[in-house]
Order: structure tokens, then C-alpha cells, then sequence
């Protein structure tokens, strides 16, 4: 699909002549799903369209500060008034219907908004932009547009949506467009340090000590290729940690120079290991979890075994050992 | 000083007068330093200017990619030839003379370019602009002014200025201003992807060994609002690390809930003691680095002290205690 200016305008069109909009994005929705819901529907409300967000999953914690997200939805289902409550729906952020997690929606009209390469284009109207940075940057689009000024509330959820979909402007898709809209949301009033307190600051003491137990093990094999650490039920206790406390470890090896591998081996109850891979590069760790029965993708995939520590971490470290000899 | 275009126009005329200028910045450099002596440095050869780097300490090693930083000169003095070889001192990012580590630069005449609140004006010329996001951004403008089209690598050097000074658009200078000079930089071919993996994922062992000894004297007072940490000689020594091992690990309890400030002191050699301070929000440990000969911004101050360590972190935390309890 090639995007064109019109795109926009057919979006703002169709969406201005519906009367209640049911919006929704896909299932576990990220900064940009959320993020653009929350823009949208401030858009929509501002052209006369009574919004309603319905998602499958709940927003991470990390996304519950955003202005309005206590207005969200979260169901099971589809509500019970829907289709005949409803005349459009509007799908943001999402490449397929299946992602969305409801069946259905196609009994109403559909307004697709998206800037993922897959998209088919299922809707009746469809707003595609491969180039696009985040969704958030293509509702901005659509403000523009409408000529309806952002609200303080609008500019942040789209700046939300596009600071997490380029990785605070690290990633590819940190173009000059992504930091033009940037600066344009700002200057409507999105801040982007409180925004990342939200985003990035909700660290929980019991990590940050875990993390500092987790680094106690830290060893380098395979002269500097591969790392490997592991966290044990004593180490949890001393960290006044849980098992949602291991999120961020694996990523500090990870940025060690030279490093292509890391293996993490977390016990959090007595007789059960679960391991993290990470690579970088053409290292390809699913192929490893897949061995034990895992899975995941080519750069970071998960197993788990009903092993002790020891073993596990052994195992993983001379298999991941040979993965990196036979490439050499 | 209020920022005028003029100083920029000043700075680039004064610069064009030299012949030969050594160009430099404040003991233990950081990105925006780096990053805007090594733009600056191609400014001059445009100008027909012959640039020479000097810097009292060595590049941090994840800033050892970027184009043109083995033509920084590292050392404990000034050139042989100095001054007589030289007719100008331009120093960047560096708010005190006394900050640069080598004494008699004033032989000279001083372009002084810098962003930060404190800087006296010390040199010749002064291009000062407290409203700058970066340094680096200021250089941008000595090329606009200049009518000099940046190079690839230039764009390159002041992105990193930029990126690092503003930690990836997340801090309070993250100003529209800092977004549309990024896309400038962008599109005169800066890439933030390939930028991001030298800055971030270029971490020694030593800096991550480094990180587990500081958790291990990590405390958090005044009710989880202040979290303190320290490294001391034996520390860099069971780590590996050397001083340039400190830079993230700040980072990891100021992404702590709760936290407003955090204070790490490091101890790389007997008898002297470096401070680093970080808050959130409205909390200004500028002010109190001020107190105690240092400087910096609001959110990002630091201070030194020729005491013993522990004396060091205990002054510092009942300050930042007072400080935060004056507030409730």
C-alpha cells in the first residue's frame, strides 16, 4: 500500500460519519496500541463520534498512568449491545482481525488504521502507512488533517505511542519524521520525562536487588561470547523479590561488547528452572530452547526443565558452548 | 547569559581567525562533550582552522566508535608546543576552566561554548545557551551559522552529543528544539540505531562487574525517596573496572518507584571522592553539588571531595535528606 495524504482524509472522513465507534487494537496491546486508542478516541469525540475503547487484554503496568486509560474496556467479549449499539469500528495498530482477539467485528463497517508491512487492508476504509514510525504518528496525521487541536491528554498518548514503538527513538524507524512529530507533540504538550517516568521508572526495589544477586553469578565463556547467570530461590529471598522481578536482568550482559549469548537460569520455586535466551545477530536461540522444548524467536526464546539449577545451567551453557563453536 | 544567534555568529567568526586551536572539554569526557569537540573539530578544518583534541582523560568505552575519536589526543599536560604552537583554546561543554584538568590554558585567548547554567563566561568569547538541550546542539547551530554543510560524520558526532545529553529524549531538555535539531542530524545522516548500539551496547565486563559490587552497598532512606550506593578501590579492583566503568549504573536505582534522588560516590583512587546526583522531577540537586564546589543541571549535578568515602556518602545523604524533607 502506498500511503498518500488522502489516506488520512478518507479515515477522518469515514470515522466523522459514524455515530458511536467502537475502537480496539490487538491483543496484549503495547504503548502504541494504548496510545493511539486514547488519541483516537479523543479525535473522535472532538468530530462528534462517541468512542468506546474495548480491548482483550488488560494495559501493562507500565502504560496505567495514560491520560483517559481508565476509560478502556477490557473484556472477554465483544459488549453485549454490540453490533447494533455501534456503527463503525476502528482497528489501530493491528495487522490482522484474528489479532484483536473478538469475532465479529466484521458484522460493522471497519476503519483500519495501521502501519504494519502484513496489513491486507481488511477494512472498509483503510489508513496504511508502512512508513509511518507508530500508529500514534498516523492519529497525529489524522488531527492535522481534521484541523482539530490536539488536547494536552491527545498529545501525550500519541507521543506514548511513538516514543515505545521506536524504543525512545533507538530503532530503526527513528527517522527525521518520527522527531519532527516528535517535536510537535511536545510542543502541544506531551512531556516526554514525565512520560518516560511512566514508561521506564517503575522499577521495583526487589529487581534492583535481584538484579545485584543475579550479577554475583555472572560468568563469561567461550572468551567473551557467551554469558551466563542464574538467580536461586535463596537469591529471591534476599532480594525480597518475586518471579515478575527478572524482566530487565538479562538485557545488562546483554550490552556487553563482544557478548552474543546469554543464558539466564531463574529458580523461583524448588524443582522447577525456567531459562532465558538472548542473542544478538545470526545466533539463532530458538533452535536451542526448541531442543528442550521451548520456543520463541531467533534472538530471544525461553525453555524450562524439572531439573536442579545446576544442571540446567551446565546443560545450557556446553550446549550454547557448541552452538558458538560450530560457527566459528 | 541570555542566548542570542549572535554568540553562535561569534564563535564561528572568532574561531575563523585562528590558525591552529586546541580544542577540549571537561576531565572524564561524556558524549556531549566527545561527540561536540570531535563536529567542532570538522567545523574548524571547514574554516580552514587546524583542530587539535586534547582531553586529561580517555574516552569512556562505549564513545570508542565514533568517527574521528583516534585523533583525540589523551594526556596528562598540554602539547610540548604549547601555546606557542597553538593561538586559540576552544573549550566545549565544560562550565569551569578548572574542569578541563590542565592548567594554563588562559595562556591563550578561550571560545568558550557551553549549556550549562553555571558557566561564568570565562573565555574571550562566550557562546553560552543554558536553553540548549546539548553542546552538541550548539556546534549544529555554529555549522548552520557558519554555512558549512555537516558531514556524515559530523551529523554522527552531534547526534551522539545530543542523544547522550538528553538520555535518549527522556530528560527535561528533550524540548521540541532537541527534536527538530535530531531530525536535521538524521537527515544530514546521523543513524540512532547504529548510534544506540555504540552507546549502549558497548558495556566492558568490567562496567557490568562494576554495577554488582555498587548493588551490593545499595540502601534506599527517607521512605524508599532516596536511594544512595558507592563504589570504593577495592570494588573497581575485584571488577576489573576502571573510572570509566561508572556511566549506567546511576540509571538502575533511579528507575526505582518512589525514588526522587539518587546519590552514587566512587572512590577510584585514594583520597578523592566523586560524586553523582540524579533526581526526578522538581527535586534540584544542582543546588546541592553547588553547595560543595560542584555544578551541573537540576536533575544531573555532581560534586568532589578530598575526604574519606564514607564520610563522603554520609554528608551527602543527610543533605539529600534534609533537602527532601524540607519539601514534605
Amino acid at each position: 500500500m502506498t500511503p498518500t495524504g488522502n489516506d488520512a482524509s478518507l479515515a477522518v472522513d469515514r470515522l466523522r460519519r459514524a455515530r458511536r465507534a467502537l475502537i480496539t487494537s490487538h491483543r496484549n496491546p503495547d504503548g502504541d496500541a494504548i496510545g493511539s486508542e486514547l488519541a483516537l478516541a479523543e479525535l473522535a469525540a472532538a468530530l462528534g463520534v462517541e468512542p468506546v475503547i474495548v480491548n482483550r487484554d488488560h494495559a501493562p503496568a507500565n502504560l496505567t498512568e495514560l491520560p483517559g486509560v481508565e476509560t478502556v474496556i477490557v473484556a472477554e467479549a465483544l459488549p453485549a449491545d454490540f453490533p447494533e449499539g455501534f456503527d463503525l469500528v476502528v482497528t489501530v495498530e493491528c495487522p490482522g482481525l484474528d489479532r484483536v482477539g473478538f469475532d465479529g467485528l466484521d458484522r460493522l463497517p471497519i476503519l483500519n488504521i495501521d502501519h504494519h508491512l502484513a496489513n491486507p487492508g481488511y477494512g472498509e476504509v483503510n489508513f496504511l502507512d508502512e512508513e509511518a514510525p507508530a500508529a500514534g504518528e498516523m492519529v497525529w496525521t489524522m488531527f492535522k488533517v481534521a484541523g482539530v487541536a490536539p488536547s494536552v491528554s491527545a498529545a501525550t498518548n500519541a507521543y506514548v505511542a511513538l516514543a515505545t514503538d521506536t524504543g525512545d527513538f533507538r530503532y530503526s524507524n527513528a527517522r527525521p519524521r518520527a522527531f519532527r512529530t516528535a517535536a510537535e507533540m511536545v510542543e502541544a504538550g506531551a512531556e516526554p520525562s514525565l512520560i518516560s517516568e511512566w514508561v521506564h521508572d517503575g522499577r521495583t526495589i526487589g529487581s534492583v536487588r535481584l538484579l545485584g544477586e543475579a550479577l554475583k553469578t555472572l560468568r563469561f565463556l567461550c572468551d567473551g561470547r557467551l554469558a551466563s547467570l542464574e538467580v536461586d530461590p535463596a537469591a529471591f529471598e534476599r532480594a525480597g523479590a518475586d518471579s515478575t522481578d527478572t524482566e530487565e536482568i538479562i538485557n545488562i550482559p546483554r550490552a556487553v561488547a563482544g557478548v552474543e549469548v546469554v543464558v539466564f537460569c531463574k529458580q523461583w520455586e524448588p524443582g522447577r528452572v525456567k531459562v532465558s535466551l538472548r542473542s544478538r545477530g545470526a545466533v539463532d536461540v530458538r533452535s536451542v530452547a526448541a531442543r528442550f522444548g521451548g520456543g520463541g524467536h531467533s534472538n530471544a526464546a525461553g525453555c524450562s526443565f524439572e531439573l536442579d539449577l545446576a544442571t540446567v545451567r551446565s546443560l545450557l551453557e556446553s550446549t550454547l558452548a557448541e552452538l558458538l563453536g560450530g560457527r566459528g
